[in-house]
């Protein structure tokens, strides 16, 4: 048969002579379906049987978000399978075990993540999860440097990069939604009420406008390395111990700093959020704190373990050995990772500040937000996270990894009070 | 029948049923065939018949310069194919036109080119060319133009960019060759007896080697349009009034930099030859003036025609005009194509740099130095240009477009005399 979307009825009579999910969670006669998609893009089913659960996560071939009017390839499952794979092999234990792939009903089976939650609904909510920097500084590093030209051949980066090329329409979506549509009176876009004098004076800035094309174009033209594509703390699930990176479908071949930006911004998203979220002014202070602190510890976490995969496992077409260590050249090792750092941090910046506007003034925003039931609270949240994209990403050339919380918290107490 | 190399004995038989062929140079039976082939990689006949000439030009599975132990995939043909299509597209009547090409065979019939003549015999003869830079910085604007994320969509470039990408063997060897191989006491390098006192200090320089791999890196990430990959004089024939660029079968999606480095610094390796050439001293400034001058003009010539391309033809993915000219800001557009063009003269040079280096240190050198019968005359003209192609890649950032030729007549005036 073709592709045919799940529902929990039709479920366990399409899936249930899988070995792969009946040895793990008993027949399909004793099965409980129950759909709990609430992104965008998918369907997703949480599967009960007597032995246990797993999540069966199935592509629509339109965006959910938007409905049928929005068709959108079912192969990005596909690009999700293979992202998930590679994860994987480059950061074990960081991302949901896989246990089936269909790529005809764009359909994967994995592993269910239990006492897990979305790391965004804790941020709203104020919980701390202590770990989270040092989770995250070493996935972005991990499977950033393991996926490129510093640990990769030429043939297989190339081979590779060839696969992910073929997931052009998620990467169209990013293109349009994240690095356009915010600078300009798009369709799909929508913002809250109340929010107009913030940005009308936003899109009128011209360095503005270049800075963002600047990182559409590093975002097409850069591929460094295979990227998540999509890392928002949507894409989290945690515990007060763990840290699952979810939903790779966006990945294709990109800069470094592109997922090491988006997930910065998310942190930053969180932050401004706060006043909006508090009952008295100050409540969360010690929580904006923390999540400073994990803004902080994030970059020097992958700084420390980037470094340590450069000088253990530089065995790609990159940087070769042979011209530096073998060479008697170890400083000349550290002179070239010093820079290739300073270049993801400038574009992870870039992509940051991009990433606060689209989520305020574009399409999809984000819970941090959207919790804050009174515009009245969530204009001046919102207005701070745009004044700070907008610094963030025109002087994203300037600022160095310790001066954005100092930025963040200026406005913070100075914009719309 | 599967791949077999021609012969001029065999190929009327295997060819002579091409319409293609006997269209236009009548039947086989009167077919004459030489072999001319003189590049580093492929068979390249002439057959002449009644009616006029061809070139039928066929992939060896082992590079020719090497020998059958270095083997290299026959698909260069079909890349070479493809990109003499785009190029002919991109820039019409500059490369030669295509009448028939077989996969299976690696084998390409095309346009006899007359009275052309490579354009590096040109440069050892000192013989000018005075419309060769407006050719090429045309070409150059026009081909990687149009060819990237500037006048095309996500979806066109990222489906073109992974059919280029399995022309991974060739890129492999652009990417040891010309990156690696010259800074270290590679296998397969060599170079002229007595330079030796000005190779040592060029390969202890910690910064040339960092500026080296930094290129490498820019080359294999930085994938903004198909470039030629092999632009050197060679890869050009040339009459008082024609340009035509052929051999790109080195062709892949690389950095708007690429071609452009490359051929500046085969103009640069001229430059620095001309004093092994020159009868008496000072006889060759006239033509030494000439190549300066194309030097400079190739590079206003591809700003202006860039620009123009980008105020007339940006209608793909980067700097939308939605958010620029047709929001009221063409000064917006303006400052991000100042910022674009800054950006592959930054990367053109580093480009330039290395291959000033490894057409002296490397594998596969050239004629304008070889031709130099004396090694005492050859060594001052290749010291210098190596000293050249230092400063250059080193200093990238801060030269402009008019500081090469004052540093490369100053080194001319200096080293070794």
């Amino acid at each position: 048969m073709g592709y045919a979307a799940l529902t929990p009825d039709t479920l366990p009579a399409r899936l249930g002579g899988l070995a792969a999910l009946t040895d793990r969670i008993g027949p399909a006669s004793g099965w409980q379906v129950a759909e709990v998609g609430d992104g965008n893009l998918n369907l997703v089913f949480i599967v009960t049987g007597e032995g246990g659960r797993v999540i069966v996560k199935q592509a629509l071939p339109y965006i959910r978000l938007v409905g049928d009017s929005w068709p959108l390839p079912l192969n990005r499952a596909f690009f999700e399978y293979h992202a998930l794979v590679r994860h994987a092999a480059r950061d074990p234990g960081r991302v949901p075990e896989v246990f089936h792939f269909d790529e005809e009903q764009a359909l994967i089976v994995m592993r269910y993540l239990t006492p897990h939650v979305i790391l965004r609904k804790s941020v709203v909510r104020g919980v701390e999860h202590p770990h989270l920097a040092q989770h995250m500084g070493r996935f972005l590093a991990r499977s950033l440097f393991r996926g490129s030209g510093l640990a990769l051949s030429g043939k297989v980066l190339r081979e590779d990069m060839a696969l992910f090329c073929a997931n052009h329409a998620l990467a169209d979506i990013t293109e349009n939604l994240v690095f356009s549509d915010p600078y300009f009176a798009a369709k799909l876009n929508r913002h809250t009420p109340g929010l107009e004098p913030f940005i009308a004076p936003l899109r009128a800035d011209r360095a503005l406008r270049v800075a963002a094309q600047e990182m559409k174009h590093t975002f097409l033209a850069q591929a460094e390395t295979l990227v998540h594509g999509d890392l928002h703390a949507g894409s989290l699930m945690v515990t007060p111990d763990d840290s699952q990176v979810i939903d790779p479908e966006f990945a294709i071949y990109g800069p470094f700093g592109f997922d090491v930006g988006m997930f910065l911004a998310n942190i930053l998203l969180g932050y401004f959020a706060q006043s909006g979220h508090e009952g008295t002014r100050g409540a969360r202070d010690g929580y904006r704190q923390y999540l400073l602190g994990q803004f902080t510890e994030v970059w020097q976490v992958f700084v420390a373990e980037f470094g340590q995969l450069w000088r253990s496992e530089r065995t790609g077409l990159l940087y070769e050995r042979t011209l530096f260590e073998d060479a008697g050249d170890a400083a000349g090792a550290e002179a070239a990772l010093t820079a290739v750092l300073r270049g993801i941090w400038v574009d992870a910046l870039g992509f940051c500040g991009v990433e606060l506007h689209r989520r305020i003034l574009g399409l999809a925003h984000v819970e941090d937000m959207e919790a804050i039931t009174d515009p009245a609270r969530r204009v001046p949240c919102e207005a701070r996270a745009l004044e700070a994209g907008r610094i963030i990403a025109v002087m994203r050339g300037s600022l160095g990894a310790g001066d954005v919380p100092f930025l963040v918290q200026e406005l913070e107490r100075t914009i719309a009070r």
